[in-house]
């Protein structure tokens, strides 16, 4: 799995609790993180030096830990290497249509995720009928980042980006980026206040957790050994920064974290 | 001058204001944006390729338009270039040892500028009496970024960086990142609010250009033609947002950014 930072452990703690004998090898580019300001083209770039590094490591499958860098980059990444390639954004708008009653879904993303309209085209995929509104949410990361996750002022940042959905009446909320887990409380309190107490949220985080499982169990390829599965994390930028906020995303204690150039 | 995004062009801005007749090249390293969370190692790695390309261009000094780079590069950058290399913090720390009058400085910078401890270095230079407090504030840059720069949020926010520098009852207040001229008017009216009427909040951009222009004109290395000097934007991602956010930080309409890749 990779990520351009540390956000994917999020999806890493779903995986470990859908597969918990699988061995993760997670990769953060730290040393050039966020992905999800910068434009297509740097991000495929990014991506393609990440997989390559897990394709050289023996890996069997890579999962696009990361919102932006599965808006723009998967089809490439399926060309480029000779392994199932899985992403966040597809299971995640599976899961939107399901839970929408109204076809109306919003989206809450980075800037690079919005401007993609990676969401709504997977959308399509599933339902003809479904409309996608996407809200770009920049300061959402920082505040993930720093355990700033309750209280007066992430309900007034999550209240503004949210008011453009409510005008929009949708009826589910992708968190479409792997950092808002950790907002998710605060999330779905100001969603129930301003979208209605029927609101689901939808964590894309959950759902491409659950798509790998199915992905592997389909295929047989799930490991078979009966013990706890490994998890490696490797960042490109120093490992204590990471570690210190890793541990809140993983919520597991996070140390031996190894540093690697690409 | 390079910077790791557009926060260095408020350090243009106020540049082209003292010395407009200076032909400035400016380095946006967007793909890469920002410096400010990542190691040493890694700032100064990229520091070099900025500065490389910048002397490659034939430019007669070099400006790290960066906090977070001069915190940490400029002695190697000194030794790799046979150039004058010129930061932000030495002049910024010389004006905040002039403001103060208790010698208890505060700074609001990025986690890297707070975790290298450059500030407190520098003004170690300038007065050993003088005490520096330091705050790191990660969720300025994104508001910054986004115009939300005034109003309860922005408030809350700078109150909560504020609060340990009331407690260390400093009366000057340096913003050590070149984004934060953009929350000034914010910051000057909680600092006058939380730390007292009297407190001098320093801007590190303006004391660098003002630094710059005193070396120039002392070594006779100003340009001396008479007509307006240019202005050429270079990124290494996409020019377009870059362009939309740079407009509010360079006080001008920004057009014709060129990327490159370093």
């Amino acid at each position: 799995m990779f990520d351009s930072g540390l956000g994917g452990l999020t999806v890493v703690r779903a995986l470990r609790e859908a597969l918990p004998n699988e061995d993760v090898v997670y990769l953060g580019d730290t040393a050039r993180v966020p992905y999800g300001t910068k434009g297509a083209a740097t991000v495929v770039r990014y991506a393609i030096g990440c997989t390559k590094y897990l394709v050289d490591r023996g890996v069997k499958a890579v999962v696009i830990a990361c919102n932006t860098v599965s808006a723009v980059a998967p089809e490439r990444l399926r060309i480029e290497f000779d392994l199932p390639v899985l992403g966040v954004i597809d299971p995640g708008a599976r899961a939107a249509v399901a839970a929408s009653v109204t076809g109306r879904i919003g989206v809450l993303a980075t800037t690079g995720t919005v401007a993609s309209g990676a969401y709504a085209r997977a959308v399509q995929q599933y339902s003809t009928r479904a409309e996608v509104f996407s809200q770009a949410a920049p300061l959402l990361v920082p505040l993930a980042e720093e355990g700033w996750t309750e209280g007066e002022v992430p309900n007034l940042i999550i209240d503004r980006y949210l008011l453009p959905l409510r005008e929009a009446n949708v009826d589910a909320l992708v968190l479409g980026c792997t950092h808002y887990p950790l907002l998710r409380p605060a999330i779905e309190l100001r969603a129930r206040a301003l979208l209605g107490q029927s609101v689901n949220v939808v964590d894309s985080a959950q759902s491409a957790a659950a798509d790998v499982a199915d992905f592997l169990r389909t295929r047989q390829m799930q490991n078979e050994r009966g013990d706890r599965g490994t998890l490696e994390l490797l960042v490109t930028d120093l490992p204590a920064t990471f570690e210190t906020i890793a541990t809140r995303f993983l919520g597991e204690r996070v140390s031996g974290t190894t540093q690697v150039n690409l």
